[in-house]
């Protein structure tokens, strides 16, 4: 393995559903659901396969599923595109991000972005040569993670390429309000960067949270340098479909399609079908998908409070954040390695999603995408410890 | 888009299948069939779409695809694997070539490749800082292709990091022989170098070739430092699926591993299954796959002397390559554009696989992958040129 890629080794989720399967635990680590999507997308799938949709799509992907994106994001974002040349399919939502950075980012380039942060991204940054200035989210007023302004702001600099932008955030179940997200525009536009944002979570965002979900292109100068992702895997129950898709301004759209045709060329072709249809649904499959997921939070933090874990609030996707000191706990690493033989359950350390390591030593991270008699199970094994 | 990637457009197989919709051309350009796969393996993707496959699957690949992978490899090529450490799932070849190149080459390190080549192979070593060093294959006695000994000695050197070698070769049609791969087997071991083989074609080697296909991998002294790459797409008529692998020694797979996780995680989710059951299939399909395939590259040589093209001969894959100047042509790539609208027929140049131009200048490649009588009405209207 070439130098640069040694400090990556496997994914903490493949680490943890591998304990999970060894253990025979209930896997409240690696964040997918237990239930499969809506009928009519799988419906939708299985008539793709018999339809002879089973040969390379289009490179930017089927032209079907490139309208249902765009309208889509007109129809929840208010956000208008040209699905021919604004609009491109990838193999998730990791691989949109991959040659994002890929293409955009040349060797000492910097990129900001926030910890904890989704483990893809510091090896999607090194693999391109490119710097990470990371700043740190950190639990403030009611325990809501904020950043601190003047850390951001020194955060960028004239070699700042790009923003990296997760929110709905995982792992911490922080939605970036309008007023952050305003901080993060301006310093885009005075640096002249980029903003690439990952909004696989768009549709769940809970109904107490501070604000609603605003993707960061919608303010004001933002459209024209930010590239949108998003993917059908977490709204729509399919994480092992892997479509995702990049929306923005031609140029960055077409410099994603560039790198990424060779990555995997392209991916899905039966199931990109099923995925138009599914982002077609009414309004009220998203939001009973959301009231769905936030019922499954609730139980699951009231479970976790139970046991004893400091929870911190979660406003929005699949996850939780706790904090195992009151449970004597100081390693989270340990503490996840030592979860499946004292009670069977898997978690997930967050210490390694940070490049300081001590600012999560002390927190673990649970997924909640579950059916509510695992979560209920989970929780009473938990009340064991 | 940064520098080094601006040399690479959007890849010759879009523009041209972009060209064929526009025009209502038949596509004889990009390789993919236009008949489905195995009912079987049809029937257990739709069975595992119901049968909730729809989450992440495991990072290197669900077991029973790693097992049948294994037992495939044993069957045809007498290699034998451990399927939890040996065998990497990945989203196609593709993704396969560029997670090995990206974790294999340091920037400045060398790659021997032959000429012509398949595109994203020139990519995924750009992309990686690294250096192409290329060895013409040249029509030599009855047309087959061979190359230079003396040149590919000399593209070897003290920063040799790896061969990536295409056999059956794409886009001429020949089948690298045992003294061949010999050679480059040796030259590999002097100079320390791996191998990286995209064998993709490995079943669709001709009756009239002048040996099997023999994997460099099969080798003296070549298994420990050779990654084999295969798929499902070719073999099994599923070319959108993008389903592939890449075998080998244990460091190798997980080098592949770590650079993939990151590019795009894992992919295919309920079509992986599917590819396990195809993989198990009785060895006539592959027999009756191969005949079928000869039957129709003989149609289409037929139709394409008598149209008055130089046809290459042939000994594997999907395609054909021909030689345009007894027809007047001197280009191409002008030819190929302007063939639509001569006769409604699309076809590849392939000097766009070449570092040295010249010497593809002349030639188009055409895929046989197709129906008899898509063949023949193909036939029928290169005979009005
Ligand atoms: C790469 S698996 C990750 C799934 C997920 O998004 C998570 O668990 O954070
Ligand atoms: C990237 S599409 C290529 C399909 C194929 O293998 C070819 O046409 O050469």
């Amino acid at each position: 393995l070439v130098e640069r890629m040694r400090a990556f080794g496997t994914t903490i989720f493949t680490e943890m559903s591998a304990l999970a399967v060894r253990t025979g635990s209930i896997n409240l680590g690696q964040g997918f659901p237990d239930t499969d999507g809506p009928p009519e997308m799988l419906a939708a799938a299985a008539e793709a396969l018999r339809g002879g949709a089973n040969q390379y799509p289009p490179l930017p992907g089927i032209p079907a599923l490139r309208a249902k994106i765009t309208e889509h994001e007109q129809r929840f974002w208010g956000l208008s595109r040209d699905p021919d040349t604004e609009v491109v399919v990838t193999a998730g939502a990791t691989e949109a991000i991959a040659a994002a950075i890929l293409g955009l980012c040349e060797s000492g380039d910097e990129v900001v972005t926030f910890e904890p942060y989704y483990d893809s991204y510091a090896a999607s940054i090194t693999l391109a040569g490119a710097v990470r200035r990371t700043v740190t989210l950190r639990p403030g007023p009611q325990g809501r993670y904020v950043f601190d302004e003047a850390e951001l702001r020194a955060a960028f600099g004239p070699r700042t390429r790009l923003v990296l932008l997760n929110s709905p955030h995982n792992p911490t179940g922080k939605v970036f309000t309008r007023a952050e997200l305003t901080l993060i525009a301006e310093l885009c536009q005075e640096f002249d960067a980029y903003a690439v944002t990952d909004e696989v979570y768009e549709h769940l965002v809970f109904t107490d949270a501070a604000e609603p979900h605003t993707p960061l292109a919608t303010l004001p100068g933002m459209r024209e340098r930010t590239l949108r992702i998003s993917s059908a895997g977490k709204t729509f129950s399919c994480t092992g479909w892997k479509v995702g898709w990049a929306t923005g301004p031609r140029e960055l759209v077409s410099t994603v399609q560039r790198v990424k045709q060779f990555l995997t060329f392209v991916n899905a072709g039966p199931l990109q079908p099923a995925v138009a249809v599914a982002l077609g649904l009414p309004d009220t499959y998203f939001t009973e998908f959301r009231a769905t997921l936030q019922a499954r939070r609730d139980r699951l933090v009231a479970g976790l409070t139970e046991a004893g874990f400091v929870v911190q609030p979660s406003e929005g996707t699949y996850f939780v954040t706790t904090d195992i000191t009151p449970l004597g706990g100081t390693d989270g690493a340990d503490f996840c390695r030592e979860l499946p033989a004292r009670c069977g359950v898997v978690a997930v350390p967050t210490q390694v999603f940070y490049d300081h390591k001590d600012e999560g030593r002390h927190l673990i991270r649970f997924a909640f995408c579950k059916r509510e008699e695992v979560i209920d199970e989970a929780a009473r094994r938990l009340a064991k410890i």
